[in-house]
């Protein structure tokens, strides 16, 4: 039988992984620029230019806590901001579904401006098409964003170098070493619950909203204080996609404390009536920080000054080679967590 | 009656326009930048960054000289070139319909990767999703784009300069002034009519292909050449749209001679077939130029050594201001051409 697309291909994790692995980073590597393709990181760096595109086909379009028009500043900008970069201008690729209502585009646009502003970025090129009425779910967009070095990356990288050596510049997946301390920035699992949430045919009824906000207040604050190795954002796949990235491009294992784990009651028992892991759900406004042992307590400290970082937690840190995640559970035993083959929950970005 | 989104708010011409200025323009606008969103020009410039985007809805994907493989790499390419930057790096986001044979996906990526050879430049990011079966019609994409300066355009202006002065450092719309030659760079049409021949329900039988080529080496040899003043891909809403966009932001007029365009007898016999004006079909290989009367043939010359241009032709010049495009007709008489309100074929590109 032919292989044919699923809807797992495009729900992050290990099957949308080997999609790209084998059909796009085996054609189009390019392994001249700093942070190539290959890297699969949050975003590529070419000649100090960080370059990052993403499309969004998040549905409904309206969920409590946000919209596609404020997913899509917020997904572009935090990429760029995750690898080291300054997000400077954005580009906006409409596609619409024949017949939706001129009303939603312009609540879909106004919430975007409203996120750009937020993340003090433009809109600076963009491009609309249509296609005829069908199975688009109303519209998708894409935005790619394009940044510059943040200036506070190098005081950050010196404050790492002052105690043990660092290969790259930028802060990329494959940086950590062991005894380097993991910290999530707040709650997990918001996004993709409340998105759930707003699909009324699961009749999942919570108060939970979207964490989705930009994060150039809370990385800065971070880099200000020093010593982060690597960042990234728990999208598609959630936390034990991140971590598992962080560990098979690190060549190393990571222990995390499920007690310590931000999740909100409304979350943990949402999972259990839809039968899914919060580790693996998708987030849009938090950051999984990699940070030297020396300072952890002193960038949580700053983290948690922050808005967007008052719940951060040092879940767990990073282990000698095993290329595992490991979790000390609650009752105090120890269990390997499962590498997510994709988000549990569909088109929640 | 609420307002919805039709096919001709992606069609390019005068409808898009009007949704781009009122709903995009009014809320972005940046004139901060060099060559800010409301230029509405073929891409942006942030701090001599080019920046562009495009998204790709086709169909049928593949189509006598292309597919949307190609297409994406060239459009993308082409706009970066028309404004005077010189492409370094595209990002790809596959949004494609669950089902889509993972074989189709190969043919489309072996094309792009090959364009992208062609255009001397690579993928360095990109972001996949999947949406459910319906009315995709297999695969969208958008490509995105940034690029430097390219380094014969300061050459080209300084030719410009000798003789007259200009309003801007990139090739703009705007930079248009009476007494300027207008030449195109070969046959119009081709694409619009490959592809609507490539839909079997239209029963169009053809043997036209796509131009669809990255114009790297044209382009280069014109600013080699010196004396450009504005450039133009004429895509979507074809040669009729691109004339009208720089009628309307340089405020001149311009006369063209129906005689002078050069359109193959296939596509002339096809657009009467299905009652369309071929002057306002895409292109996707094609480049209007603008270039100050004294180096408009050499210019000329010089593209006709080249196999893009290899059939250029001086097709008119720039009047003073009216807002128009004035035809001379092949007996002699002249009338107003119209401004399209959008391309005659839908979701050509």
């Amino acid at each position: 039988m032919e292989e044919r697309v699923s809807m797992l291909h495009g729900a992050g994790g290990a099957v949308t992984q080997a999609l790209i692995r084998e059909l796009i980073v085996s054609r189009f590597h390019n392994d001249r620029f700093e942070v190539p393709l290959e890297a699969l990181d949050d975003a590529s760096v070419i000649n100090d230019i960080v370059f990052k595109t993403d499309s969004h086909a998040v549905y409904p379009l309206f969920f409590p806590g946000g919209d596609i028009g404020r997913l899509s500043v917020c997904g572009t900008v935090n990429d760029i901001l995750m690898i080291g970069g300054s997000p400077l201008a954005l580009s906006l690729g409409l596609i619409m579904e024949e017949g939706l209502e001129i009303s939603i585009l312009k609540r879909v646009l106004d919430s975007m401006k409203h996120a750009c502003d937020e993340a003090k970025v433009k809109v600076v090129t963009g491009d609309t098409k249509v296609v005829e009425k069908g199975g688009l779910k109303q519209m998708v967009t894409n935005t790619s964003g394009i940044g510059y070095r943040n200036h506070f990356l190098d005081q950050n990288l010196e404050v790492v170098k002052s105690y043990r050596s660092l290969k790259s510049r930028w802060l990329l997946d494959s940086n950590l070493l062991p005894g380097d301390k993991i910290i999530v920035s707040g709650f997990i699992g918001d996004h993709g619950i409340a998105v759930m949430s707003a699909r009324q045919q699961y009749g999942l009824s919570s108060n939970i909203r979207s964490d989705m906000q930009p994060l150039n207040h809370l990385v800065n604050s971070a880099l200000r204080e020093g010593g982060v190795v690597a960042m990234k954002d728990p999208t598609r796949g959630g936390l034990s996609n991140t971590l598992y990235e962080w560990c098979e491009k690190s060549m190393v294992g990571i222990e995390v404390d499920e007690s310590k784990i931000p999740i909100r009651e409304g979350v943990k028992s949402a999972c259990e009536i839809l039968g899914i892991n919060p580790l693996e759900i998708g987030n849009e406004g938090k950051a999984v920080l990699a940070v030297i042992p020396q300072k952890a307590e002193s960038v949580l400290d700053t983290l948690r000054k922050t808005k967007e970082g008052a719940n951060a937690e040092i879940i767990g840190e990073v282990l000698s080679r095993s290329d595992k995640v490991v979790m000390k559970t609650a009752i105090g035993g120890r269990r390997i967590l499962q590498k997510p083959r994709g988000d549990p929950i569909p088109r929640i970005c």
